[in-house]
């Protein structure tokens, strides 16, 4: 067990970010929101999955809605209400708090309802990374119901998706209550055991997230290479580092789509990249040939000081490498890749697993 | 009381077309469904509101999204599955249903999932017509709360609105959800009381569908004019009679909208009539000049068997009557108009009551 203080948050927002492959939600936004919470509530406590009581109710939560808007549109309490509201439905209160995906401010968010609610937090998540679509956690992949699941919003909205043919239709139908909502809304499924976590969960990535963020700032406190501390905490690569020159981006069906170009610099010099996106990093391509794709890692930090840019922030003129990192192992088998493989985004492609 | 027999849906068919002011759903399919119901299941008993139980649970239940979408994507049990799903929700049973909205095949919703569940109806709807919109009734007008209600669709999805700042916000995510599950759903609302039943709904209106569907089908019969007898049984006048010419119909946003206009022929020979309607005609012009507007009913019917004429099926070419009957009194108090009157659909014009 460790403790989320206000401390260790600046380096959860960075390692998070990094780990968002774009989205997520803003890591600053959710750095801040997680601060104001911890000073209100008290820190929170984070379980390892190993200490989780037998009698464990684990809820789930985490935003949903396009990081395009949620920079505008602040998110409050709303995964503390959805939360609320998922205990209402089926009954029984949370024990233990979890992360959707580690990346982004959904890092945080349930510090944030764990703080307020007064519970501990596991160390794990449904991702190991970003996705964009619900339906895209390993809980989900490997067995745990979707539904029932709240989602709420601000303003003191609330729905239950109480019961769907699939784990998409979840999405669907979340996706179009949060577009009502205004882009931005929280959710919560219902409890899992901890035997469903500590067996589809992506474990300790938490702890990674700060153990990132701590060897960046310290690379660049000590005047070392932000970029190489993040490849010796997290084993990957860097894909391509050049000068962003173009970005085409659209809020839409409640995500930020749309595709990036980065002219080469350094030893990719008279190359390109493209990358699409939704929400978060989808397909890099360098002059056509496609070097990354989901379910690996394709994450944009700055050259000189290591820090991710989001989807949401994303603009001319910035230097960034580009780092690949491998997929958590849960994402990799056949049933992993159906739902988050190329071929999960619609893309005609086989997954090639990167190699670092 | 009085049953619902196979014997009278045609009537309630052709007298629900006609109150639901082009909308409700398409009445002939709402009748099938009925029939198949009641053969399958058995008559449904239908009690006035004085004969409600003291400690009845009246559990309204609707069909939801464009009716234009309804004629093809014909519906099922979803009012059922929406009723087992708000009664799972809030822990108690229905003991007796009522019809969201008396118009089209909204009329018989109710028959249908009480027959599968074995239970009676009352004699009484949330409407007095029909309207296009969830909040849009004198239940949620005098204070009963619009939530929490269930929406379900019919290959196995649902959700609860489970708590909404306002009766419109039920309505946006209720909507939303309907456009994904296809256009097509079916919601059911939380028990009422019989008091509340009784203070906020308008009585009596199933009995009045049947009426006005026997005394058409009788003057057809006897040779005698429909019109007439429809104007015998519902006080209420001819506002325009003439050829369709023109019909402007898009599915958008989950409704049926547009406009059209008839040319006219007798005492209207060279004026023209456009009716815009959203799913039902809102607001009725000859010549331009505002002669009908919701909450009043604008109902076409054919002038030779002043068969009923609904939204989705008006085309170019039918002689169509267009009928002007004043709405229920509920409608027309301020709180009534502020929800239903022209100004809640957007026009900015005052109501003028018609006047028969």
């Amino acid at each position: 067990m460790w403790t989320a203080t206000e401390d260790v948050l600046p380096y959860i927002a960075i390692g998070a970010g990094i780990l968002g492959t774009g989205g997520g939600g803003n890591p600053y936004v959710g750095q801040l929101r997680a601060r104001e919470a911890i000073r209100k509530w008290g820190p929170v406590n984070v379980l390892s999955p190993d200490e989780l009581p037998e009698d464990a109710r684990v809820i789930c939560v985490g935003g949903i809605g396009a990081p395009t808007v949620g920079v505008e549109k602040v998110r409050d309490l709303q995964s503390y209400h959805a939360l609320r509201a998922i205990e209402d439905f089926v009954g029984e209160p949370a024990t233990v708090l979890i992360s959707n995906e580690i990346g982004g401010s959904n890092s945080v968010e349930p510090l944030i309802a764990a703080a307020k609610a007064g519970l501990p937090v596991v160390d794990a998540d449904g991702m190991g990374r970003a996705f964009p679509e619900f339906q895209m956690k390993t809980f989900f992949v490997y067995g745990v119901p979707c539904c029932p699941m709240a989602v709420a919003d601000e303003k003191g909205n609330s729905i239950i998706v109480r019961d769907t043919i699939s784990p998409v239709w979840a999405e669907r139908l979340a996706r179009a209550a949060t577009i009502q909502m205004g882009c931005v809304a929280c959710y919560a499924v219902a409890p899992m055991t901890p035997e469903q976590v500590k067996r589809t969960a992506v474990p300790n990535t938490l702890s990674l997230a700060r153990d990132l963020g701590l060897a960046v700032q310290t690379a660049r406190d000590s005047g070392g290479d932000p970029l190489q501390a993040i490849l010796e905490t997290c084993p990957g690569r860097i894909l391509f580092t050049g000068k962003v020159v173009d970005v085409d981006r659209r809020t839409t069906s409640g995500f930020a789509r749309g595709s990036l170009t980065i002219d080469g610099i350094d030893s990719w010099q008279d190359s390109a990249m493209t990358i699409d996106f939704q929400n978060e990093n989808l397909v890099a391509r360098v002059d056509g040939e496609i070097v990354c794709t989901v379910p690996d890692l394709i994450c944009a930090v700055t050259t000189d000081t290591g820090e991710p840019v989001t989807t949401e922030l994303m603009r001319y003129g910035l230097r960034v490498a580009i780092l690949g990192f491998p997929a958590p192992a849960l994402w990799s088998t056949p049933e992993g890749l159906d739902v988050a493989g190329p071929r999960g985004f619609g893309y005609d492609t086989e997954y090639i697993p990167l190699e670092v």
